[in-house]
């Protein structure tokens, strides 16, 4: 069992949840993205966050798919999403999946929180209800959650809570907090890891202030490991051309609603899922979206070749 | 098994969800409580409503309070909230609690929810999920939600889906819904029962206005009991007067977030409950606080005596 | 010219604009509602505030408003609402309304704000627009503005400001934020005036928690006058008696959006102005509406004469 | 004087207003921002928007700024935003401007609106207050205000109110309105102008779904002049790749707050605006974000070259 720590680097996946088309949960398509992440060159797995559609499963099914990506992962680490509206909940998912064998867990803050106190509070509670040996990374997404942290908030978090490993980094505009926490690291904060969301859209910019890694899940990951090896190698100039060539893809998949049904449209093209199928309520691609798609593919794919 | 319809009529109290100081469920206030309530002249009960605290409980845990309390109901109805991020656990739950013999659900929309028709989607996926044969409340209570249901909006939603047969009404400000809901009856539209909530705040005009009963947790249920028995036999001004003496410490109970604790405090004092202890992360009364309840609890009782 | 300081006590009555039913501004109205207001035992006015419908006005009819009522209130204390999307709005009114002789201005804080550190870099730029001699009103109303500020972010900015002199308190629940703000003060903080809104409905609690008075409309303001007094005279019990007999109107009267139609009504009622109307766009009360007010009016009248 | 209608087609950039370091307006480079637009190619301007600091400056101010670019676009058509809190404001500064000449006004909702019945009586309301011949735009930019309008709410209005000639289109995702109101055109509902914001991020693809051009205020307004006349030329594949060139500083621009302080850094240094200075409140590029937009033009401008 491998355990995230405030050391970790590289690509983590947001994974998506494959369902068939009647909804049911397509256990064979979970083996097979499983290794397509891993064979694009995934570090690790994030599964059961916002865009593994975890509100949508029971209890039971959550524990299910996370065995069966440890399984399938083989040793490989996979971080497993716990928020929920409550504690209990929190608390009982996270105990059953690091039992199971996960590598930590991911908890954004609920939407109606809004003062620095009461943002602070969230997270002692929180952390009081996994114990003090649960890796935990804090998801700082204000477009999706609502709660907006200060980089002073976070860096006090960081500093009562050991635990806390971690950040998944997707605050838009956000790159001034990844320089701010790394300078306070600099003057004496313990250090965390800090792996960056936000479709990947400033990927490059993010390696450069000083993040250690992607944690998103569009739908080509081998972008997201070839641009982190290379700024991180001090190629920026080349990352930068490989990023340009996804970006009109990117942009396209960043979408907010719709952005779940264009990444399992391009996961199911590529055959690493049977069904691009979301489980109810999910949005669907018109036939211009699809279209619309299909052309900005087939454009990175001829300037990807004109590349190499 | 009595399932409720859109005739149901009365005062149905939101139970709180009694704890141990340790967090623990208190088992054995969950009998005094509910005997409790049925003692003051309940016709039924709403549990694991927002003030049972139902997000910090476990699946299981929520089935087991709902099997408990409607054990010891003994056949009175006991309608249950089910409202929670995605529709699997909604739905879970709910076929839970229906097979084990709860007499309908309540479902209260998430707070994303912003247009109408996003509004009327929600819903019809709520009940595409529970099936038409589940009664269900709707929940419409702005403050705590965030979202806006129009008295048209609501009255489209129950012509769509015949088993949506209640409405807990806590819009603020919200008589003018209830009389245009009524009118929409008078004009053909198919009826609905409408219990209200809001602390019993505006309980003497929302039966004026055509409502069916109350439906919610003030520490003192019988003056529910009484107002809407008064109101409904034509004896305005005694409801009124009975509604005044009571209205002080209302006031003071309906404080958001506080609210709970002062409400436990006030059955802890009754010995309804063994402990006033919320789970966390819950309020906890200052020592000023609990003065003032005290106060307005012995002005109530001496008014009240001076009433009969 | 008097300037309100942060040893400020007693009744600042919320005043109405009175418009004509064509939404033209009734000037006689000014006048007389002026006169009713202090004939009533007021200290001083708050004019242009939320409930004084400001954003419907133009600067110059604002401008002519804070002149007329100045002239009439001859010498007392005029404080003028100031909130405004923009700084340079702020400043220009507040510049014109203290040179015309404005006892302070209200600032309100615009709803984008979130973290601590946005409402501590916008009240810093409020206070250098304003320079350093202007009294402000700093007004904490989270029901209305969607900002949420923690007492210790309150005494931060009490602490930073010295021309901030006054806390209009209208937080809900917002009873433990007085007690904590004096008790910073009884630990060496400087010392701000705190009068208290939210409709009167917590105002006996406010009062003994250590307020200095009343800010709010509420249409009988002998009620806020005759209520602090006799607490500040040690009298609670007969504070809390009259009190009572107000809240069943009170309560009404506090509807959110509808509030304004309903205190203009009664001061409509009272010939303190000659038309209820409000400057589009309004509420207005239905038939039904009216018939609860007066119902409620009827009854407060025969408990208060009983009372004497 | 040229007013707009549902015809309309081309780019209207939507303006910065130019400030001195000290906060002045800076007059002179009015003039030369203006002439830098309509150098670049643009057909219009569309000033005092959002992002054109509105809600800082002044009523005279605004009319005065308004003035000057009339003065200084000769003719060429000059749409202002009016967007304030109440129709006061808004119905003064429209009289003003359409008086001094300009194209049209645009309106956004307020951010408290929720229901669609709130949202079709908001701008019932702003059409009675301006009067039937003041052609309107509307402003759907559900990020900036949280207030989201269906399709069928925008085509209701436009129908409802023939004064509303166009649609500011910047729905996030937002393809799909653009296609729904173009569908309901085609089955007999009036037509209107759509012009697209969001920073031009989704351009080629808004254009191709039927849009009549773009307004957005992106510091190479020449590319929104090309790729708007090459789809419309039939050449898409030319278009997206003059876009694919300018969508890394795009993205970069894009960045909600810092935004503004990036889109004045390009035109200080393209010479349009003599100073990047932002009124108070406005952010400030760190050394570290002016390096990269410095690395990102850089970037483009070799990619251009290459391209010609």
């Amino acid at each position: 069992m491998s355990l995230i720590t405030n050391q970790t680097k590289g690509v983590y996946v947001i994974a998506v949840t494959p369902f068939l088309p009647d909804g049911a949960i397509d256990h064979s398509s979970i083996d097979s993205v499983t290794d397509f992440y891993f064979d694009q060159g995934a570090d690790g797995l994030t599964i059961l966050g916002m865009m593994g559609e975890a509100p949508k499963l029971t209890l039971e099914e959550s524990v299910a798919i996370t065995r069966q990506t440890l399984k399938r992962a083989a040793g490989k680490p996979v971080i497993v999403g716990v928020s929920a509206p409550g504690l209990a909940a929190i608390g009982e998912l996270s105990h059953r999946v690091m039992e199971a064998g996960a590598a930590g867990v991911m908890v954004a803050p609920p939407s109606a929180l809004r003062t620095d106190e009461q943002i602070l509070n969230y997270y002692r509670n929180v952390i009081e209800t996994l114990g003090p040996d649960v890796p935990v990374v804090l998801q700082d997404f204000p477009l999706a959650t609502g709660v907006q942290m200060s980089s002073e908030v976070l860096i006090r978090l960081f500093a009562a809570h050991p635990s806390i490993v971690m950040l998944k980094h997707e605050d838009w505009p956000g790159l001034q907090k990844i320089s701010a926490i790394r300078q306070s690291e600099a003057d004496g904060s313990r250090r965390v890891s800090i792996l960056c969301g936000n479709a990947g859209m400033f990927l490059p910019e993010e390696m450069a202030r000083g993040a250690d890694g992607a944690m998103t899940g569009f739908g080509y990951p081998e972008m997201m490991v070839e641009v982190t090896r290379l700024v991180s190698n001090g190629q920026r100039d080349l990352a930068q051309d490989i990023f340009d060539v996804y970006l009109p893809l990117m942009r396209y998949e960043q979408q907010p609603g719709l952005g779940l049904a264009i990444r399992k449209h391009i996961l199911a093209r590529r055959g690493a899922i049977a069904h691009a199928s979301q489980r109810r309520p999910g949005s669907v691609l018109s036939s211009a979206a699809i279209s619309e798609v299909e052309y900005l593919i087939t454009r990175q794919e001829a300037k990807l070749a004109q590349l190499r």
